[in-house]
């Protein structure tokens, strides 16, 4: 059988791995693949990472469209990162017949159905399981394992950096901005950290996964994100005390009124098992008609398990090269006349239960005129903790409530008056998830 | 394109859950599968299943044979149990040229190999989803999500009934007996639960996995096997004390001697992911060189989670009814050609580190005895705890030991030596993982 062809465009902490682990397990790769798979190109900025390897016979070139217009190539693995470079070679690629694999969770969340349509048109494979959780094999769980079922919800831990710093703000009581700087030293966190720490790294793959799950085209616009850096140390505390954690969840929801998909900070309750997933580890945790509560658990990010996934692909992809496209599996699980456009949810549509930290002024008849706004919005109370002064040095003493479930719309109109109060200074409202 | 036409035998708890789910879910099947997929024919020895469902034209028949020889058949879902009949009808479908799925750990782990050679020669696929772990795609996740990397460890909790004993003896200090009665009640466990409390369900399972781990042959009758009936509910307590739980663990290790396969109660410490997957859930837990430590969890048992895995086999099984042998994934994740028979370590060569409850006289000098035996054959110790005589009612008290890893050839020797001692009644050995 003729060797499989590979060529790498980018040699960065992926790229580089997935050179090594090629490397490493050559063996065992060639046999799961049934043939001999080889990356015979690489092109990057710099040959650094190439010229350390020992017994590495692979051509480097500066240019990536000397791989892409190679015709010995038949996968191209797209490394580069960001969008509008790598979407050119992406589309070029399919256009040169060329299968293509992909870490790129911005370039399949933002460009999936463009390059989707294409790669269908042409009978060609876009494969991208290192896109979503890093090296846990989530994307062929959920296309291929879970293939029976109807997905109800996914709940994700996918992003290492924010949980990293919600772990330790839980494990040592120690504030945002401190963790955050250790974050960065340790290189769990980029020099700037907002694509992690806003949620948009979290909601491109929550994007993703909520297309496969729900047959529906990838809307990256209209996921919503909530960043972690508004929780203190006073909410890990206390949702603690509650029972609770505080983890930055990427939700996907199918409800009747339409799918909800959002990244926010989230209570959830701290004897299930996602909760324990803990310090830079992901986690997805996916409720189904059929198969109930399943959960998969591992390293999101980093050299070798990403490369992982990657070398996963590539040996599928190897193996199905001379496979009638038809018998393939679909990119977003079914087929494209079969995905259709449901309506995504705007989050004062959706139902949640909440903590509330309000900011209020010490006096008597406070928890009364809050909880009498609560009421008037029909709003149900779970719980209340008002902490004693003698260790707030403000004038002002947090008021914790939980809440049962209500519309979100309820439950900002009801804040919008209870901030009106001139007994309130402010508040952080935190949604909650059983699962 | 022609309908995938689907022949079931077998109408218990999964034959039902998966005529079941296949009627629930029918469109979302057939646009993930591509195609359309119906169960047209099934064979048990009474049709109450069927007659119970509406809208239902499946074909009943009390022999299995109708649907064997069947041309119309493309697939034989074989759900009987058992391993003779079960053989008997998967070898006559594979010679009639039928692709196989099945939930049968029993007979793939003692008849893969030959089940396996049969289907390779008839260029047919028999898929076994079901078989390892109920609905959590596990199979999928090794054989093909993991398939970049050389796995070193396997620890599986994949067996629901004791784990929900286990579970249960840990919540509420109750003793193994009153806790199987429990799961017996609740439908947890068979009025004969020999095949789970004794590890042998479990072995069938890990069997299965260390075979596409390690690239090895089936070799169930080289799996180590130790119930959890000698476990109670003191060595509970006491693990729990010292930071462990107490799991009925499936473990399968490649060492540079040999691969360890073997099932058997195991000391976790208490904080690692896997100690917290309790009741009838099931996990397993992977280290492997490039992805590092991954976990996958869900329902092991029960009508639809099993069936999931089923319709999801049958699913694939579809798409690629028309693919080249050569595209297909491999039964064991490598080609025949590329199994290699790798040496199965006896227990006396495993190398562990143990918790020992010594039932002991509390006379001055017995622990100096005991430890001076094991200081004899190098054994390093942990931790000992003696518990103090007034809650005991026997004249012999309980003395812990935690000692660090050793050849297990020598800690028997020393048991051997110990229990010679006229200050020792008996003792219990736990084997313990760090994982």
């Amino acid at each position: 059988m003729k060797p499989v062809q590979v060529g790498i465009l980018g040699l960065g902490t992926v790229g580089g791995g997935t050179v090594k682990l090629m490397l490493q397990n050559t063996q065992e790769i060639n046999n799961r693949a049934g043939r001999k798979v080889e990356i015979v190109q690489a092109a990057a900025l710099d040959n650094s990472v190439l010229q350390k390897l020992d017994n590495c016979d692979i051509k480097f070139s500066t240019d990536v469209f000397d791989i892409i217009n190679n015709p010995q190539i038949d996968i191209v693995v797209e490394l580069i990162g960001g969008v509008d470079l790598a979407k050119k070679c992406v589309l070029k690629a399919l256009q040169n017949n060329k299968h293509i694999v992909t870490a790129n969770k911005a370039l399949i969340a933002t460009c999936g159905d463009e390059i989707f349509a294409l790669a269908q048109r042409k009978g060609l494979t876009v494969a991208f399981e290192a896109a979503v959780a890093g090296g846990i094999p989530i994307i062929k769980a959920m296309r291929e394992g879970l293939s029976a079922n109807k997905i109800k919800t996914i709940a994700g831990i996918i992003n290492g950096t924010t949980n990293f710093i919600l772990s330790k703000m839980a494990d040592k009581n120690t504030p945002f901005a401190e963790v955050l700087k250790e974050a960065q030293q340790k290189g769990y966190a980029e020099a700037d950290p907002t694509f992690d720490i806003e949620g948009i790294d979290a909601a491109h793959k929550l994007c993703i996964m909520g297309s496969i799950a729900f047959g529906i085209p990838l809307q990256f616009d209209k996921v919503y994100t909530e960043g972690i850096d508004r929780i203190t140390s006073q909410d890990v505390h206390f949702a603690l005390q509650l029972g609770y954690k505080i983890k930055h969840l990427a939700i996907a929801k199918r409800t009747k009124k339409g799918v909800q998909m959002a990244v926010h900070p989230t209570l959830i309750p701290k004897d299930k098992l996602i909760a324990n997933v803990d310090d830079v580890m992901n986690a997805v945790l996916i409720d189904a008609d059929a198969l109930g509560t399943s959960m998969y658990y591992g390293a999101g990010a980093g050299e070798l398990p990403t490369a992982s996934a990657v070398v996963a692909d590539i040996i599928d992809v190897s193996r199905t090269l001379t496979t009638d496209p038809k018998n393939r599996v679909p990119h977003l699980a079914l087929e494209p006349d079969k995905i259709q456009n449901t309506n995504i949810l705007n989050m004062s549509d959706i139902t949640s239960s909440y903590y509330l930290n309000i900011k209020v002024l010490d006096k008597p008849g406070v928890v009364a005129k809050i909880t009498a706004i609560l009421a008037e919005k029909e709003i149900s109370i779970e719980a209340v903790i008002q902490q004693d002064t003698k260790n707030i040095s403000s004038e002002y003493v947090p008021l914790i409530i939980l809440t049962r479930k209500v519309q979100e719309k309820y439950m900002n109109e009801a804040l919008l008056k209870i901030t009106d109060l001139d007994v309130v200074f402010e508040y952080n409202k935190i949604r909650m998830e059983q699962l």
